[in-house]
């Protein structure tokens, strides 16, 4: 029995998540539908972009990820449909889907198989041009899902819409003097953890965490967070501390409390960890 | 394998949902229960109708919708449970059934069956009276996801509740001068859209929009809408606009920013369209 | 097909139960995972425990649950891995799942038996130590789910550890003067229903409800109930009466109103039950 993910911006008190699942049960009845989220601040892109490309990995192949944060439906933007790694995933070509793609497609070792998804003759004829989730997005999923081959459902899309935002840098200081990392915080979870984008193994060689310093600039005060530990239940109370995250970047936290409530931290925010030589 | 839908105002952080998934997965083994909603207000039938009947449809034929929005439980109001193009639904009866039933009747062009279901036999003997979801709808719908005929639930039931909300009217001007419709808002959703009841087919001889007025009147005060547009992401900046919404009903938006919140629109809130000759 | 239920205090608006369902989907790949709640406050393992005993028992033997409210994540505190009534429970030794287990115990008469998972050969290698849900305890709950015996996860654990919260108690007055129950609010509904632990059959002997008058004390103010009523819709409006809830125990609500909100009542008030003579 294929699995089907479902990743949206609907929230769970309307009848959107619904109508994808039905849309799915009724052209791939097989299929079991497995909601991600569907909390996605509405149109944020980015957010879930993240959260897909966090979440799809645990996922077996064979499944199709349909994803729809989508605030230019109705509009001549396309809709990509991809293969990676054994996953395909399905949703609006505006930057959403790639994280999670190229990743899939850098573990697998191939490159990802893009596709401008164009078969009308799937599509459902519902009233309106608002919810292409609905009427586009999930026929396409559930042709997937119940054996279309991704090559039949369109061209290849070779420019897909990219998602501008930066990624993290490393430099060196002269004279083996450390060094400085540079990032942001790329999610911040129920519990008030900050979840950056710094790929933890830049600090491998200095896993005792000795010497090791994480900023983080809020609204033009910095906070230098010095200690490191392995677990939440080693963080002294009171006293914010950083450690290896679960998707394995560097991730800033309290004991028992939120830290971004406490510093009044936003997605985005700059992060500078500096390492002495 | 059949699937059965669940909405309810049990909200998420209870464990009333899951005693009803469980009550299912005991009796009928091979189902699939699918979330339509828990968010409905508590006790708003109202609500949890109209999301029932924007649901329902996208679902597979076989498919039996369990629905639990319940004021009067432990009293001696009645369990529906219906027919209708397919689809099967159990629950209250209070009105919250009505309009999905009747809706899937009227696409299958054939009267839907209602019965009084009565079987005590089938009944859990759980605590209390306060829980009919878990005692006594679960298992009604779980004997019909196992094979048992709705005939043999219980007789016919003539006489259902009804809600009494208004429906939308339409009134042609003398001498061709246009056209009034009046309806009201029936949902406002996550983004902050307006919808409304009012069929968008009643302006088809309008598609290009020209000559039509949205109105809809807040705490006194009336705010006019004459921009028609044919998605959202096609909405100006700022200004509000109405389209044809994804039930096939007129539907009042701002780009990328709640109107509800703006106007502090409530359900319920009258809508005039005026459509000169 | 087997059942898997999944109780966290993740929420759902991050990747975390999405990643426990897709180790789930992965490695027993014809289980049916299900939500009871993530909406546990963070930490809030006694809250935690009451509602997996709440649900768990209207589920099929044969049901997994998978249980993560783990403040101690990384630590060194023990997996629990029991087996009770028919049921399998996994998640941390921390008291949440016991409440669960012994009552499933005591329904199937039969002592339940407690393991100390300890397989790392199971476990994946996720990055960082903050995530035992998705590397240990969901691909330990996998294990049960594809066949692997129980006996095989570990050594038999003979002190979990406990919860330490009070037990109800009940008192005979002198001279057959009446009795006296004190127990607390176990737990808070979405529509406000006081939920505690006294156990309704303990009334019984007064089941007309004469003479007998709940009284919770609630920032130093006692408010008396001594309207007992069968089910919500019997209550007299705006006045709160007390009846047999859905889990067999003592409850008091308003009708078609928080009453949690009017009194500001929060979890582990003290109620007091007296019964005259």
């Amino acid at each position: 029995m294929s699995v089907c993910t479902l990743l949206t911006d609907f929230g769970r008190g309307d009848y959107y998540v619904a109508a994808l699942t039905g849309v799915i049960a009724t052209r791939a009845p097989g299929t079991r539908t497995v909601d991600i989220t569907h909390e996605v601040a509405p149109g944020d892109v980015e957010g879930g972009a993240w959260l897909l490309a966090a979440a799809a990995p645990w996922f077996p192949p064979g499944t199709v990820h349909l994803v729809v944060v989508d605030p230019g439906v109705g509009s001549d933007r396309r809709i990509l449909a991809a293969s990676a790694g054994g996953h395909r995933f399905v949703g609006p070509d505006n930057g959403l889907l790639l994280p999670a793609v190229e990743a899939a497609a850098e573990r697998a070792g191939e490159p990802p198989e893009l596709r401008a998804a164009e078969r009308p003759d799937l599509w459902l004829d519902g009233p309106g041009s608002t919810f292409h989730g609905r009427d586009r997005f999930a026929p396409t999923a559930a042709a997937l899902l119940a054996g279309e081959p991704l090559s039949e459902l369109g061209p290849p899309l070779a420019d897909p819409v990219r998602l501008d935002f930066p990624h993290p840098t490393r430099e060196e200081l002269a004279d083996g003097a450390g060094e400085i990392l540079r990032g942001r915080i790329a999610h911040i979870d129920r519990f008030g953890n900050l979840i950056t984008d710094l790929p933890a193994p830049w600090l491998e060689s200095v896993t005792a965490g000795d010497g090791v310093v994480v900023e983080l600039e809020v609204d033009g005060r910095v906070h230098s967070v010095g200690k490191r530990v392995s677990h939440y239940a080693e963080i002294p109370g009171g006293e914010p501390a950083w450690l290896v995250g679960s998707l394995g970047t560097v991730e800033i936290s309290l004991a028992g409390e939120s830290l971004a409530e406490r510093w009044r931290v936003r997605r985005g925010c700059a992060v500078v960890v500096r390492r002495m030589g």
